[in-house]
């Protein structure tokens, strides 16, 4: 359903455990990138009433959940700052192709790349620390859901642009850079590391 | 309670009279620009709490404005559609000094100018069309409230980069400036010109 090609390693869970605060304070400048990546979606595509209504509800979720994550960071006394960006958001959006349609499609596939890696790494990391860490997991457990949905809405958005089959292929292809550039790791504690 | 140091003219409203569907799909730009504005004061100043807080709201009314917009233009049978943008906005913006704390007083009272002036002209067109027609005055007139809200937030913000007499004389300097540039005008009918 979310079109990744590989699973979160252990690698990445031991990594969280040693850096969860990093992690929190990684995971609220994922929201407000992705609040940030339907505005962008949003001023680029204007004329395209569908997509703007959509980009409309992502950006205002993402906001809410980026203010669940400061809620969070504000209950475990964790100060939030900025942070270095790991190599996976800027790795990915190098895969977009420069010219229109292709450009709208490559933009809405990483888009829902992104959000399915979210989605599947949420779950994931709500089942890790369920029995050491209940809040914690509950506030893991009540992201993914809307991930997966944000993750179906960008393929839905990016088939206006091309043929169904043609989306398919470009998402297969995509989905294996996603799964390579993820495999990499980064020394950075991050969300997408 | 505006900081402006000019009022809308009768050539402007003769202009909307003359082309009130161009002015109104710039309207619903607008209010989408307005909403990317916050959005990239946002990810500018991460780390100011109480900043992203209110550009988190900012963008979300901005939303909620552009899409009472686009019902505006539906229930007149007006097509949305790309607009090329009028002088307003990009002469305004190249009065940002470059380098902070000055960029981030400069963008904030800049934003500020610009929700001054939208309230300033609410507030005229309801007056202006309220005989003729009761609906868009009403509609006008729910939306300056709010504009003259995100203007006062603006300045507000804006006082924590710099002494509150520094920001003030700057205002003071920048909305003469904002006066000049209104008052060249447009051949482009729009929400600004
Ligand atoms: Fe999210
Ligand atoms: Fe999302
Ligand atoms: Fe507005
Ligand atoms: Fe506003």
């Amino acid at each position: 359903m979310l079109h990744l090609q590989s699973e979160s390693t252990d690698r990445w869970l031991a990594q969280v455990d040693q850096n969860l605060a990093d992690v929190l304070i990684d995971h609220a400048h994922c929201e407000r990138k992705a609040a940030s990546t339907a505005m962008n979606l949003m001023n680029s595509y204007t004329d395209n009433r569908a997509l703007c209504v959509e980009m409309t509800r992502i950006i205002q979720e993402e906001l809410e959940h980026y203010h669940l994550v400061l809620d969070v960071l504000d209950q475990r006394g964790i100060p939030f700052r900025r942070l270095a960006s790991g190599h996976y958001g800027r790795e990915l959006n190098a895969l977009v192709r420069p010219s229109e349609p292709e450009r709208a499609i490559d933009r809405l596939l990483v888009a829902s790349l992104i959000e399915a890696r979210s989605c599947e790494r949420f779950r994931r990391l709500a089942e890790h620390v369920r029995d050491r860490d209940p809040g914690l997991a509950d506030f893991y457990a009540g992201l993914f859901e809307s991930e997966a949905r944000h993750h179906t809405t960008y393929v839905k958005l990016a088939e206006q642009y091309a043929e169904r089959d043609v989306v398919v292929a470009r998402l297969d292809q995509l989905s294996r850079d996603e799964a390579d550039i993820i495999a990499k790791g980064s020394e950075l504690a991050r969300m997408h590391s």
